[in-house]
């Protein structure tokens, strides 16, 4: 076990993360000491390896894990604070500000330092202690929240123990989390569960029509009407901000489409303003990290006719070179019988200029997106 | 070669849905006479195995698939039911009353009878020729779209060139058609911009905090914004109805998260305002077909603990047998070294509460969502 890592630590709260972080914990070597407010849970809890049942023989935990809903949160952390005074205690709620406001109000000034927040940004489609697994946390983010009189040394054990689990750490203030999240996933969701929503009306007919598509955009819709009542409610300043642009952006829209309706003189500019709806969701799709954990590389797909003549295949890759592109996967489509394939070729998103117009030059047939 | 099928067959315009058409009527065994505004498409679609060159030699076709663009679509059609007095004439345009509207206003009243719409709601992420596949059809649907004077047996004739080419046939009016798609793939695709639109602000940090949730629902952002100014301005007012609808309920929620900011005494509802909406897109997922081909079956998953004793997943499954719910798809997870597993059920979504309920009561660990 690397002598970084805190050992005994308390989980409080055992639940999919708080339950997954025991089972990657106690694998690492970590004595994992397990509380819970249900008996049953907790029982369970350490018959799936979570850890063990604290007794008073223990040590004091050195670090004290809260994984408790958070609108109880705040409270934990201080009466974690007071119970045990040396330990270091953090929380894995989904929203900052709110519990560091909490702890603030409730908690003891000295016992401060030793509180610091922390978000494991990772979750599966089932919750609950019995969907908890080892590998929950592997190549996602762990957010550490640090507050201005956090005590030295907080943020690297954190960091360390982030690595330990498998986590990628990435260090941010309350303010700056919650907006990020906002972004990253609250207002999705909102977004997301307005789509599904606007899904009862239609008839069963319509609806035999739906796509991957829709699908996809609805997917996080069905998420746990509590839980992001809860979630949307502690951080209402940050996702009303964004959904607030939204609002002005939908406004134009509709503005847009009400023009075009069977208009002969659509207003100047109401084409423009439906493009720029979409070339700028093309923009920011862009923006989002590529899947290959690690680094905020965003990759895209190419894809390229290639004749079905022995070399075709290895004269684009070595252009590709010459271009100065690098390959970061490749997948073949064959067409049964056809004498050309296709090349699915994926690369860094801001390569992707370059290569397509360099590969028409060169006299490649590359497919429209 | 089914004696229903039309032959000859002409496709204008060999983009992805004409050529893959022309892919799968050919290897049908219909004679499939290609043409495109552009020489060097006809050229390439001829070679990837889309049709033939017509000649002046050929029979007329018996049929006529306008695949060009929505745009010129009408005056195609008009084009093709004047030059080919005994041809059928459809359309595969995305959006129907405007292309009828169209070819109403430019047709003779004695032609219109021979034209009747499609819509084959297929695709895939890259466009073109070079993307055309035989059996891109494969299980969706493909709408067929009669007006009031359509003549006799066009409708069959239609239902039966879709059911050959592996599709599954809807037949609708034009309005209820636009009305269908503006819910399921026009609206969604202006949410999901607006999503991704709203990614460009946040720095590289924040994104970095993405997750599967965020991809899925902005991944039909990456779309050709030419192509749907033509889609959203052709079906603006059904899509302006949908929109208007989703508009009024974000002004709800943004309405109940101003009063839940930092509120001791929120407006009453506010909690529920939101609950409700995400409760809604829970029931909306649940309208949408499950993939398994055919019908309109919505699928659920359901997570159940099962102790990893010989004889406990027999037992399950004996259970859900008497409990009178029939399985339709199973996935085991085996959590490494636990005394337990879990077994993913998939049933038909209208049996989620009465499986729950009585595995519950006998017992049995149900996982939640």
């Amino acid at each position: 076990m690397s002598a970084l890592l805190p050992s005994p630590v308390r989980i409080i709260g055992t639940g999919l993360i708080g339950g997954s972080l025991g089972i990657a914990l106690s694998a690492a070597g970590v004595e994992v000491q397990v509380e819970d407010i249900s008996p049953g849970t907790t029982a369970l809890a350490i018959e799936l390896g979570v850890g063990a049942m604290p007794t008073t023989d223990d040590p004091d935990p050195a670090l004290v894990v809260v994984a408790a809903p958070p609108d109880v949160a705040a409270a934990i952390i201080d009466r974690s604070l007071r119970t045990w005074p040396d330990a270091l205690v953090t929380d894995v709620s989904s929203v900052k500000e709110t519990v560091l406001e909490g702890v603030r109000v409730l908690a003891r000034p000295e016992d401060l330092p030793r509180y610091i927040g922390s978000h494991p940004m990772a979750g599966r489609e089932i919750s609950g202690v019995i969907a908890a697994r080892g590998d929950l946390f592997m190549g996602r983010p762990l957010v550490v929240v640090p507050h201005p009189t956090t005590r030295a040394g907080a943020v690297s054990q954190l960091k360390g123990l982030a690595t330990e689990i498998g986590a990628v750490p990435v260090v941010m203030d309350a303010a700056a989390h919650d907006t990020a999240v906002a972004h990253v996933s609250h207002v999705p969701q909102v977004m997301a569960s307005l789509v599904a929503g606007s899904l009862l009306g239609p008839t069963e007919d319509a609806l035999a029509l739906s796509g991957q598509g829709l699908r996809d955009t609805t997917r996080i819709a069905d998420s746990d009407p509590r839980l992001w009542v809860e979630i949307l409610g502690a951080n209402a300043a940050a996702v009303t901000e964004v959904l607030e642009g939204m609002r002005e952006r939908l406004d134009e829209v509709v503005e847009a489409l009400e023009s075009l309706r069977g208009s002969p003189d659509p207003a100047l500019g109401s084409r423009r303003a439906l493009a720029d709806l979409i070339a700028d969701g093309n923009r920011g799709v862009r923006r989002i990290p590529g899947k290959h954990g690690g680094g905020t590389d965003s990759f895209v797909t190419l894809t390229v006719l290639v004749p079905d003549r022995p070399g075709e295949l290895g004269r684009l890759l070595t252009e590709m070179g010459e271009i100065g592109v690098n390959l970061e996967d490749l997948h073949l489509e064959h067409n049964l019988g056809k004498r050309v394939g296709l090349a699915h070729i994926s690369i860094d998103a801001t390569r992707e200029e370059l290569l397509t117009r360099s590969l028409d030059e060169r006299g490649w047939t590359v497919a429209e997106r």
